[in-house]
């Protein structure tokens, strides 16, 4: 099928689509990027992707239906790696995907436009177009949620890279000789300060020193393994001395490496986000601040730190804003010849 | 005077010059990037901005007599930071400038159009259109020497950034309670592998361990505060283990900080110069060992390391390639109009 925007339509509204591991998001997003209509089906992940493919057309329809009109274009974020060319899923590790022709087979079920990106670069994507980066040129989205990632745009343009990875701003190295990363490196900003990264610090923390530790475990039910970054934050609020250290630890490296960030993409706006900075929105103060005093005079000429601002519905406002870039751009390359 | 380019000798010839703290290089550029007069003078900064610009107007005026007709353009990098609207230099420490308007003020003395950039961000230049980055879209410059600077390019376009600073990839942190650096913070990547880095680790080490560094000593007439990065490379290679330890340190710092690089730009190639790199040669194939062991490997899907390919001559040839980009440009966007 041809893949081409009705322009009789373009204006009116168009499909987000969040997938992850466990759930899928289909919502309908309007010109403005408002989402009017939003449902959730869980991905079956299990069961295979045509399955997951099944649930994801259904959500779709079912929108349709209810709409009564066809949207412009429809966008997915998926948790993987993806051809920008063709939006063949490379490998979606929580999906357990590898090479799934997902755009191609959306768009011969569905008959409409389809485009699928990396769903943390969709977020991105969301924040620059309707969120906290909305009219700026020169951003960089920090996301720190059970992994860290994020997004740059740079002089007007979303980077991509050379293999369509620029961006993955949680593996960043901010300790040479620090702990091992999920990734296979080590001392990466993940592995410092993401979710599961402060979870992997408390627990060693209680294992080395059981008397500090006493109370963090009690908040666990006395179950190592069950602590979470929650529970941490919430010691710390609470004052608890061992949580507090370990979060002050998470704060010095969220600094460093938006520090490296800054440094080396010179963003106007830092803008972060995820369930670590809404669970500690005082981070954001900090970060600031941090960074104003470590990173280099120019680069901080003209810059702000803001708390993203789309929260859960980044994902499908930003798949909807790329696709309808995606239609455009093509659009234009096709006015041009 | 207007600026724009003579298109009757747009694709004769450039004039490109190189402005450092001790020494200025000016130099006539062949359309195809390769130069074919250049002449040094001694940049006097300490006699003030009026004697450095007259020496820089003098050199120019040389060359212009030798070839006998007038160049397309004439551009500058400079080592400090520049307003990229204007040419004019903020602060430049090893020339004691501030607010110069140097572009203004030579194209007034010389009724040619001039353009002003960053010194290291001309050499990415060079590299990009007529070196080793020849052809490609996205890379990143690393230039190893008594600092470290570089640049980079993404999706076709050097990034900028906000303030004109973006691609500090001296000041990103790979050690984030490591040694200060010269920028005021700890850990960044110029703190461990640069020049100056070296030499201090080597000094340090010998007033930590007289024994083991004895033949280190030695080698700088017993003078530790003349200990250079030089003596430490030649040192490792004639078999010292003070010094091989050393220089074992430096290569895990540039190969953390290449890593950084890769994941978060995901450039093609990794483009490595400067006097460090280019003392040790064989440090190009441990960095791209160590980046493809440990950097996320959908970003090293198609990856090169690559040495500089203009080596001293770089500033002066990506000068003139950015100046006469930039007045594509400036015409490119009045066509448009």
């Amino acid at each position: 099928m041809e893949r081409s925007l009705d322009l009789n339509r373009r204006n009116l509204w168009s499909i987000g689509v969040d997938l992850g591991g466990t759930k899928i998001v289909v919502a309908q997003i309007e010109a403005g990027g408002k989402v009017r209509l939003r449902l959730r089906r869980p991905s079956r992940s299990s069961e295979g992707p045509a399955v997951t493919k099944a649930e994801i057309i259904s959500g779709i329809k079912e929108i349709l239906k209810e709409v009564g009109s066809l949207p412009a274009c429809i966008g997915i974020g998926v948790a993987g790696q993806v051809d920008p060319n063709n939006g063949l899923v490379y490998f979606a590790p929580n999906l357990d995907w590898h090479d799934e022709p997902l755009q191609e087979d959306l768009q011969n079920s569905l008959g409409l436009p389809v485009v699928v990106t990396n769903d943390v670069r969709a977020v991105t994507w969301g924040e620059w177009i309707h969120g906290a980066g909305k009219g700026c040129n020169d951003l960089v989205c920090l996301f720190v949620g059970t992994g860290i990632g994020g997004g740059v745009v740079s002089g007007g343009q979303m980077l991509s890279g050379c293999s369509n990875t620029a961006g993955e701003v949680g593996h960043i190295t901010i300790d040479l000789y620090g702990p091992p990363c999920s990734c296979g490196n080590r001392g990466c900003l993940e592995a410092l300060a993401s979710g599961w990264a402060i979870a992997r610090q408390a627990r060693e923390a209680i294992l080395t020193d059981a008397t500090a530790g006493a109370h963090l475990l009690s908040m666990a039910g006395n179950q190592g393994e069950i602590l979470t970054a929650e529970i941490v934050v919430q010691a710390a609020k609470a004052g608890n001395l061992l949580a507090r250290h370990l979060i002050n630890r998470v704060e010095e490296a969220l600094i460093a490496g938006c520090v490296s960030l800054v440094n080396a993409f010179n963003p106007c706006r830092l803008i972060l986000g995820g369930g670590v900075v809404e669970g500690m929105p005082e981070l954001l103060q900090r970060i600031d601040q941090g960074v104003r005093q470590k990173a280099l005079a120019a680069a901080i000429r003209s810059f702000q730190v803001l708390p993203a601002g789309l929260k859960n519905d980044a994902g499908v406002i930003g798949a909807a804003a790329f696709a309808i870039n995606t239609f455009k751009k093509e659009e234009g390359n096709r006015n041009d010849k």
